[in-house]
């Protein structure tokens, strides 16, 4: 086992597409194993946080859902995008126009929402109809300097009748429209890992995270200096291994013993010539090895 | 007057924006004095083009609602993206999902739309639903290498009832969500403005563009070695009248003899410094004035 693994002392845990998938008449489905998997990792003694860039929902409910489903959770434990937008705004003199999910909104009671000088977009789902798309792209056009904060900037995400596109897409939407880059709260941002991190009382070499997110996940938590897992399951597509990050794959497994990968074929599946990240390969992160959640903690 | 406005011997005109603004019970309210300028540039003898981003509605549609708000139109007169997205279409062996106006999904009735293999974006207004949207990018994430064709790429447009998302916005969001780069049909596509001047059979030194939007219609006809216009109607603001653009506005003001601005003090407004195109002005493209079309052609 390679050194750093055993220095290994907290874990940042995805729960969309890691522990679960969303969706459906339940609010989601368990991923086989990931509940034990949690358990095994608050016994081990490492410390455990979860780091979520869900904002369907206030903490309180979605960690009720994920209690439900059999999970192991509190909202002590949880690093989500809302609170820390809240704390944002607060600081800026703030008031948000919000295209979020109806459930997210009771997270920004404490705001005043009069004359907004910004707009604060979350997975608004449902909500993102055209008339409140319209809506807060007015709101931001007519700034005189245009103040957009996106909780969160994925691609998509997997729910139980299959993929659906995330707020990052239409945070680009407006971000095009208006001219302006959005200020992102939330993975891949830095500041939110490092929230996270101090909040377990780890320094960043000493933790890793675990997620299905190439960029939001594995590519943000290295830019903070820590280790990070791709797992197999949610929105994990064979497309997202590319050749270019073989090396340093194989230096890992090698480094490590094979100990994610050692039983997982997945890995060299992923290293095969289907690559194609469209002429953007350099800028993607490399992903350690992608193992589902409950192979890599079985091993 | 300067030499090469003596030599201009057709005129390309953007339709929304600068003849009527659409939307409302009627479809859309004239620009006052619009349909007499139309009328005076065919008396006049100068060729005339309508180049139009137009997507939601067949041309036969879309010309019938303006000869009903009082213009000199024809079917004939008129280029749009969907007739030449449809001979792209046919050339290639695609066969598209639409994510279209209602209106215009006849204009590809002769197509193959069984088991699709590209997606078709325009300016589906209220069809941009979440739903609508989602389906969209689940048909192109399927796919080995996803083709996106956007029958255009405009940020915004006014109606009556105020601004509103253009398919621009919705294509950034698929291109982000998918990793792809939309091929862009219609304005400021260079094949189409080419298009348009093959059908008056004018060279381009020979053309001015007329049209409200800075970068489709103002950059796609510079592009193209044209001269253009932007009018003060439509969605044209302040804003996008940049510092950097001044000196080549003042050259051409002085070329022309203050030909288009002599009585605009707009155009002065325009060059002041209120300016933020938000640090991306060197893309920007310059506009030769900003009259209305009417003081345009009332000079």
């Amino acid at each position: 086992m390679a050194a750093w693994w055993r220095a290994v002392r907290g874990v940042l845990l995805d729960i969309s597409g890691v522990l679960y998938d969303s969706g459906g008449d339940g609010g989601g489905t368990p991923i086989a194993g990931s509940a034990e998997a949690v358990r095994r990792i608050k016994a081990s003694g490492l410390k455990l946080r979860f780091c979520t860039n869900e904002t369907q929902a206030t903490r309180e409910k979605f960690v009720k859902k994920l209690q439900g489903l059999g999970f192991d959770i509190s909202v002590a434990e949880v690093t989500a995008p809302a609170p820390a937008a809240c704390r944002i705004l607060k600081e800026r003199g703030l008031r948000p126009h919000l295209l979020v999910h109806n459930d997210l909104v009771p997270e920004f009671a404490d705001l005043d929402k009069a004359n907004p000088n910004c707009v604060v977009i979350g997975d608004a789902a449902e909500n993102f109809t055209y008339a409140n798309l319209n809506e807060a792209f007015r709101v931001l056009i007519g700034m005189e300097k245009p103040v957009l904060i996106s909780l969160g900037r994925g691609r998509y995400y997997k729910e139980t009748d299959g993929l659906k596109l995330d707020v990052g897409a239409y945070m680009k939407a407006l971000e095009y429209a208006c001219d302006v880059e959005a200020e992102v709260v939330g993975k891949p941002a830095k500041p939110f890992f490092e929230s996270a991190l101090a909040e377990m009382g780890v320094p960043p070499q000493q933790a890793i995270m675990i997620g299905d997110d190439i960029v939001n996940d594995v590519g943000g938590a290295q830019q903070c200096g820590m280790r990070a897992v791709q797992v197999r399951t949610g929105k994990y597509r064979a497309l997202c291994v590319c050749l270019s990050t073989c090396r340093r794959m194989v230096q890992f497994l090698q480094d490590t013993g094979g100990v994610f990968c050692g039983q997982n074929p997945s890995v060299e599946r992923g290293c095969s010539a289907k690559c194609d990240f469209r002429g953007s390969l350099e800028r993607k992160p490399s992903p350690v090895c992608q193992p589902s959640f409950r192979e890599l903690l079985a091993l």
